[in-house]
């Protein structure tokens, strides 16, 4: 009789145990995560434009961060040429954090591409070498300390039509050997842009970031948020992740006019972190 | 004995039923919530800018509705001049659901606005009248079925600074007497937007959406996002409410150049939108 008043008491004990353990782990309280990585502009997007024009649109936006196609800084310019444009950002407010794409098929074109980068203080190459010229390339971002990130062009593109063949060709190099993933080719080509951050996450060096109108060759740029693309997805992994480098704005549609698009795509991924940087 | 072994399984029982109803419901599956509300546009926003602007913008924006200024529609435009407005409309594709702001100071003034917004179709006026024209406004409302939403201006305006000033005067008129919740100058009146939403629900017959600086007179309205109003929590009251009219975009800043910011200020809500109405 007694032993069964104990046994009893003990079931009643481990049966609340059992209660609590389940039952709080579902309210538990989710903490903020912190954002590491900041915004950027591609300034293709703003390719038909000076670059005074594209410096102040930038920070009409509230981006910080660019990184200049040759429209905005010839590849060939004098240092007279690159000191004035690096003054110009500086006096806008805006870090030239990078130059690209920027096309080597020589190692002369590379020779002039890392003189370039190291003259206008560009910590990142977003770039397509040709493929023998990879080891060359190598050695260069050893002797300048500029990372290199390899543009994946998507469906047709010759040379890096995926994250993943880049990767592949670099991946037992030099660390500052990776890729700038561009979520619009990597999901024209039939990848998941967060798979693909989360496989070559230690060589993701730059980001462009858009939505495309569909997963195919056919696809073309759109207003983040208008197209096919799971940008939240692809934010909250980028939030998991815990990227810490550059999110570049590419928006290639409507070249003569491209201001209210770029703007309604930065205003997308604002609205949507907001959120998802609470849970 | 038997009795205790009886009241010991009739114990087990009864504490599985309790861990079961307790675990389950932090784990329920979350309904997508129906978005039953639209946007529009305040053609305020775009006073610089003629009728044909103004159509054309908000459909790059993918509005499809437009409340129309006295700048794109006169007041006192002939019928003529209301037919090819409205026919413009028609052919951008663009619903001119409502006029407005339009004051309102004599029963002339009254009978006017009726009369445009019966000739152009529009199911709304967002007006201010005079207080004490309130009753006879109210006759008109019967009179057209036409529906007036009274525009709240915030501090200094001597009418309607506040929505609940317009909603204690018209809350025992007929239905169709409601409000324009412009959440802009309620927050510069130091008053929660959502409240208010919630508060006078019955009576809201149209929204301008908005983000300011301050909750103050000296609060002036920026891109949304980057200002101080709590939008995640209006949207989600918008849906929590079941809100199924109009959520019009007035973005008073930069008249000259208005599209980067209107763009950016759509972007942003349907951002944090498509992540609310999922949960």
């Amino acid at each position: 009789m007694k032993r069964l008043v104990k046994l009893f008491s003990i079931f009643v004990i481990l049966v609340f145990l059992l209660v609590s353990c389940n039952c709080e782990k579902p309210q538990e309280k989710v903490q903020p995560k912190e954002v590491k990585f900041e915004f950027g502009v591609a300034s293709y997007s703003l390719r038909k434009f000076s670059a005074e024009k594209a410096l102040a649109f930038t920070k009409k936006l509230g981006i910080e961060n660019i990184a200049f196609k040759s429209f905005h800084l010839k590849l060939d310019a004098a240092d007279g040429e690159i000191a004035e444009v690096v003054q110009m950002c500086k006096d806008a407010g805006v870090n030239l954090y990078a130059g690209g794409v920027i096309y080597m098929n020589t190692e002369a074109e590379v020779v002039q591409a890392f003189e370039y980068a190291q003259k206008a203080g560009m910590k990142v190459i977003v770039g397509v070498p040709k493929h023998e010229l990879l080891p060359y390339v190598e050695q260069k971002v050893k002797d300048y300390n500029i990372k290199l990130a390899i543009h994946n062009h998507g469906p047709g593109d010759k040379l890096y039509p995926s994250a993943e063949i880049a990767y592949n060709l670099i991946k037992d190099m030099n660390a500052r050997m990776g890729l700038c993933l561009d979520i619009g080719h990597t999901t024209r080509i039939g990848r998941d842009p967060s798979e693909d951050l989360v496989s070559f996450f230690g060589r993701v060096h730059d980001i462009h970031i858009k939505d495309v109108t569909a997963a195919s060759h056919e696809g073309n740029t759109c207003e983040i948020g208008r197209g096919i693309i799971d940008i939240e997805k692809f934010l909250k992994t980028l939030l998991d992740m815990e990227y810490d480098g550059m999110v570049s704005f590419e928006y290639e549609k409507d070249g003569d006019n491209p201001f209210a698009g770029m703007a309604e795509s930065v205003g997308y991924v604002r609205g949507m972190l907001k959120i998802l940087k609470q849970n």
